[in-house]
């Protein structure tokens, strides 16, 4: 089988990019992609292209890609244009991982863009809605995130404050990142203090929306000095029955099983936190802890920079940004820079093994559709 | 490399099934494939999913499969979410055909489905629209086909007359074929009388709105009694260069160069004629006759049953129908039907090599995305 490399890596920062189409931001992190792989588009044999809000947010459909990309000259470069709500950007890496070791491509290029912000805002609402069943009761998502919340907190006695937590550290993480939608540092207090979104969740609990785009060249072969490698991208759909493991549980057992690694051996990790309760039940579902642990690993900081298994060094969805589509690519741009010792001030000292999970949709209990992908130096 | 095969297909008919869900339609078609290829839906490892224009007609984006395969028992199986316009289909294929030839999966399923019907037509033209580019002049397709039908007639002397008979071998050879939308035959007469869309298409030369699924399952090894063979599946995107050749040449190019054959070996076709004179244009693009040979080859019936090298036998996608997501599969539910012997009325007897051709969207002055497969037993 084919060893895949990722061999170059590009994004822009992540925020409110009112001024700026899709095409723009694209080639922006396309062109920085290209240039760290140290080739030319000329060079792509087709690309995997993630948006998944267009449809609602500009009507643009189906071709994404090509219309897209046509600035960053995409020619005739196949384009495979792959949704998966929240997890199409991880989704699109998981195709492009399965052309790669089909031997049918040695390089291929992943892009995800999204722009969320709209004058109408109810554009935005519809969009993301339409990432769960739309024929059933309309799914706002930080609902969903604070019922489940409310949960956990019954299950293991984490509190608001342990939420609160989450937000701290992805902000102290994100304040050395330029990338980040959000860096300014905070508190317990004035993340419990903000409004509220949705009991208990607080608005800096919950990921913002925003625009953005990020990229990334894959190859093969062991000549590209800035290369990492990408030994597994597993994907999952949540089940509808409740005695199956989360869509989580399941794709990181995948995913370890194909690295020939275990949770044990992860240096660094870029998870979904679309709200901060969820990063805790992640380092769970990951194996970081066992179940129930998660409380215990933020308070003891063994998730901040520093601690034993630093998480979402870029500051996450929560504080880097979530532009729905460029989400699952952008943690592999943070966990390349990690892997190859490029993150400044945010870098996890000494890192070879990399985790990143990126999930979306949602399907009756679970996400519809979960990624964790698994890269090493 | 692995070997890979279709060794299951099932279809819906095609047509106007306002009272019938996506998720109706797809079981319809996947209960189908799966009997066809004696598994249960528990077997698949994956499932690469086509459906392009929901979004705009219902709203529902991102996790289509997920949602519309719940009643067909999806459960926890991973889906790829798949879009490319009219190419939708064929590129769903091309992204299971890679992901098989990985090696990751031995058996995966391939579901297109689509509703265009909407009470409100508007909808309908919304839907399609998307997948040209939004920002620029609105297209409509057929004035496309159009304008583009009026250059072939001045470079080669088509007529619409021409274009009518590709109507009649279409309707006459849709007759045979219970999973059409329209199956009475006509004459050249009846379709140059029919009304004009835009000259110098009358309604018969355009293909029909739709409603309908098709589904195939992919296998590897050699042991299913019914497998055909998926020799290579070809993807190209459309370029906007006038010195490049078209994205479907290109993309016949790379496919008989992967399968090891030519064309000259080609037994049966089904081709993207999303309106009559394409047809024409195809068969010089996939290299049945020289350029400009389209014509001849339809006045003298090469290409209809009976012919030296049938095309359309199902009735493409004038008579068989075109629910944009699904063409694509159907047309290799068509193809191994015919493989198999399996045709009826319209079978092209001794086929053992055939291509299909499904291309979509919009750019410049070429397709978006065209796809080549090549099939054998």
């Amino acid at each position: 089988m084919n060893s895949v490399n990722v061999a170059g890596v590009g994004m822009t920062r992540f925020g409110r990019h009112m001024d700026r189409s899709h095409s723009d931001l694209a080639l922006e992190a396309v062109s920085a992609a290209l240039a760290d792989a140290g080739c030319s588009i000329g060079d792509v044999q087709a690309v995997y292209f993630s948006c998944a809000m267009a449809g609602i947010i500009t009507g643009q459909e189906s071709v994404r890609g090509q219309i897209f990309l046509r600035p960053a000259g995409i020619g005739e470069i196949p384009v495979v244009n792959v949704e998966n709500a929240c997890a199409s950007g991880a989704t699109a890496l998981h195709a492009a991982w399965m052309a790669m070791l089909s031997g049918m491509y040695d390089k291929v290029l992943v892009v995800g863009v999204e722009k969320l912000y709209h004058p109408d805002r109810s554009r935005t609402y519809a969009a993301l809605a339409g990432a769960a069943d739309v024929e059933q009761k309309p799914v706002v998502f930080m609902d969903l995130y604070a019922e489940w919340a409310k949960e956990y907190m019954a299950k293991t006695g984490a509190t608001a404050a342990d939420f609160a937590r989450v937000v701290v550290k992805s902000r102290q993480q994100a304040s050395g990142n330029p990338y980040a939608h959000f860096n300014e540092v905070t508190t317990v207090e004035k993340v419990l203090a903000a409004p509220v979104v949705s009991t208990p969740l607080t608005r800096p609990m919950c990921s913002p929306i925003s625009d953005g785009a990020a990229a990334c060249v894959l190859s093969t072969g062991n000549s590209h000095p800035g290369r990492v490698n990408l030994l597994a991208v597993a994907l999952t759909s949540g089940s509808l029955s409740p005695t199956v493991p989360s869509s989580v549980v399941r794709a990181a057992k995948e995913a370890y099983a194909r690295a020939g690694i275990g949770p044990e051996d992860v240096d660094v990790a870029e998870v979904h936190d679309a709200a901060a309760p969820a990063e805790l039940h992640l380092y769970e579902d990951l194996g970081f802890c066992a179940p129930g642990g998660g409380v215990r690993m933020i308070r003891d900081g063994e998730t901040a920079l520093g601690g034993r298994l630093p998480v979402n060094p870029s500051g996450g969805l929560i504080s880097r940004g979530h532009p729905v589509g460029a989400t699952g690519v952008a943690q592999v741009v943070e966990l390349t820079w990690q892997l190859r010792g490029q993150s400044g001030a945010r870098q996890v000292e000494g890192a070879r093994v990399a985790v990143c999970e990126n999930n979306g949709g949602w399907q009756g209990q679970d996400n519809a559709a979960a990624v964790v992908t698994i890269m090493s130096r």
